[in-house]
């Protein structure tokens, strides 16, 4: 694995379909799980850089911890709030309020590190930037080592690998060569403020590349999804039919795409509740955190027994930990340490 | 010890007392400060969380030294300021300011740290929230992890731990069954905002568990302190008077608990001066910093030979040490790592 | 080397030269840059606090690594958000916005760390204060470990010495005793906002010390730099005829120094272009960044080939190594824990 930005990274292999590759890494994963020490020198004298342009809890706890796990030094930089304003628009007058270009950062960043991970959320603003990815890609073009999503402006990968590590762990009748036999449904949920559509779109394309899954989407009209993420998933505006038979929920608002970054609706009757858990098939209830208590899910239900929630925040750290291993054994480049400027 | 939250967690043999336990762990705690890598192996692969819904300099530094010597990996969390506003009323429905829940963030972080370390200042508004301590027994209930407070609503017990240890340093001469023959004077002294009272309340819970000193508090009219904690100190508003042969006087500002949060007095008069002092037994000075100077106590005194601020803040490395140790050595749980929700 | 504040500290051995000994610093930084991990173990059980009352990124960065490379646990502390307002006035009566006195604190980090590393920016308001490098050096007088600035109110240290190891390494032909045959021009460059005078002077007494060049400095009228950095530096108001056969360009904003912290003009024709370059023996092109492109530089000059600004940020990693690796060579004291306050 060279970088990680979507499910597209991790097939290395020509001859192999990304279904399999999720299975493959899904499997090293849970062997970590199993033996957490497993990798403990594979990240010897090697240094990762955690770079937050926006708040993080879990995604940062959980990938300090991997981390650590391989025997990496981590090295957290707040840059909202330990330095400044970064640009990224190419031939930038840089008179107004950002300090340093991202052609000047990146590369250095590239120097001090074998690994940069990164978080840099959508401005929800100006659509055609936020889904070309400018920020990460822009790293991937100048710093000159592997660079890790800690989510991004239209997808957060990490959490999606931690998610079907989540299902697989309760499915254990799931046959390996997949058949449909479960259903997956995506529910959306109220909110009180715009979120991004990064987790929906993550959890689209990656159970859609898993293929082993009758996966549904539900959400009220005009919230439909970018198709380069949603394919072939099913999409359905009435709720209640949706949830008939499902072995998972996976509950989450999302902002509109279409008419960027809007709320239509906050329409109570999509919150989910012990009482819409009925139509499942005792279906297991995800949700990648924070959660809105009472606005998004029901206490009922995040205190009963069909929540994942912490288990898959839990897995995050397996997920951390086979990606970052991933790219080591892949051999991270050794860092110039300044010999010349990357090119 | 399972949790570090008052000095009540210190008592585990049920035919120990808390006096004699006090001892223990200082003795203890001087055989790290005379060989602070004696433990070096004991924290091998634990990871101590420092959560902080509150700025701290000393209580952060000393605890990630004190984590490093017994060879454990500390990760800090500026909650306030690199993550958001957490709820910790049940049932509350979410559609305010806060984001998380305890209920989903606690047992996530008991799933990623071996103990959690947790500072969480009152509100100083609501004197029954406030000492329901409902930030720290949240954490207790839900993650699953001893917890070590850093400094909670009303309590603060590494620093009382720090402050015996310094107090028997310079007592060679204490018998060791106790006696009553030192005094210690817990002076109230101005201050420009209202504080919490969780030194006082702390170094008067700890003095009278230690039981060895005859213990005064001396403070303005209407500024009594929780009756739970002080016990049958002996109470004093003549502080001149109350200073007399003092063997160590701890000066400290708190708020009204009474009429809750509130400042009555700012009278310089209290201030401590060398003065003062000479009313005393040639006595200590002691704070748990940071100290507004020529406003709490005179710039002659702190730098003077009779203070003994700059060892208790060094001492508080030693107060953390012995207690990770504690609780280490108690069998800190192996974190599930999302095997299950912990109920 | 016992403290590392300016170029005079680097000179330990009173028959010795500051010329030779930046030769000497050099050529162990570049052994460090071969090999990053030759003094591994020197640091072991070592701690160094990196202290920033400022932000910063390349510094704490390269820092952080550096250290690492020696086997030093660092840890960083943000005072200005993490911690609260510092007092370095002697006898202040602190009723106002100040919460700790720095003759309070910097004993206490001294206890905590074997090495205490200070970013400490100018006001730009009060020239008298920041020239005296009143924060640097009540560090250096109350905290009894060794100080290593990572920017102070006037120098840089840590840069200028990065500065010349990137020299050097362009330099494959300098004659080792020096005779001048290298032309470094240090020019001006507009910018939006006042900035300190630290890179200038820093670059200036480093080069001046080092005596290994031509060093010419050009800037607007009324922008003379402090002499005592300067010293017999030639000073050009035509920027033209200073860059002339010039074999290093240095490009830096500063602000007014005699008639403090003022902009005076901010002439877009002092921006560094590939057509002045012209003027010039080829020259590579400095900056110590963050640097506004197409203010400052223009993207020709910052993307091309003559740019060594990002070999200058990564060689920031070796210059921090060497300084640090010669400050544990001396011995850097045996912190006393709280034995006793440090007098």
């Amino acid at each position: 694995m060279k970088n990680f930005i979507s499910v597209h990274d991790i097939v290395t292999d020509a001859n192999s379909n990304t279904g399999a590759a999720i299975d493959a890494l899904v499997a090293k994963a849970l062997a970590y799980k199993a033996n957490p020490f497993a990798d403990r020198k594979l990240g010897a004298d090697k240094r990762i850089g955690l770079l937050f342009l926006n708040p993080s809890l879990r995604t940062r706890l959980s990938t300090q911890v991997a981390a650590a796990n391989l025997g990496m030094e981590a090295i957290v930089f707040n840059v909202d709030k330990e330095g400044w304003a970064m640009e990224f628009e190419e031939g930038a007058i840089m008179s107004g309020n950002t300090v340093e270009h991202v052609k000047d950062a990146a590369p250095i960043l590239g120097h001090y590190f074998d690994v940069l991970c990164i978080r840099a959320f959508p401005s929800l603003k100006n659509k055609a930037d936020d889904y070309s990815e400018e920020v990460m890609n822009a790293f991937i073009k100048f710093a000159g080592v592997p660079i890790v999503s800690l989510e991004s402006s239209t997808l957060h990968p990490l959490q999606s690998l931690a998610d079907i590590i989540t299902i697989k762990e309760h499915c254990i009748n799931l046959p390996p060569s997949g058949n449909g036999n479960i259903k997956i449904v995506l529910t959306w949920a109220p909110h009180i403020k715009p979120l991004p559509q990064c987790v929906p779109n993550s959890t689209a394309q990656w159970i859609n590349a898993w293929g082993k899954a009758e996966f549904i989407i539900t959400h009220p009209k005009h919230y439909e999804l970018d198709t380069q993420f949603t394919q072939n998933a099913t999409i359905m505006h009435n709720q209640n039919e949706a949830l008939k038979n499902a072995n998972f929920v996976y509950v989450k608002n999302w902002s509109t795409f279409k008419d960027y970054g809007k709320i239509y609706t906050n329409d109570p009757a999509w919150m989910l509740t012990e009482e819409k858990l009925q139509l499942t098939n005792n279906a297991k209830v995800m949700h990648c955190l924070p959660v809105r208590r009472n606005v998004e899910l029901s206490d009922e239900i995040l205190d009963g027994p069909n929540s994942l929630v912490t288990t898959q925040a839990a897995n995050r750290v397996w997920a951390a930990q086979v990606v970052l291993s991933e790219i080591l054994k892949n051999g991270a480049p050794v860092p110039q340490m300044g010999l010349s400027p990357i090119p």
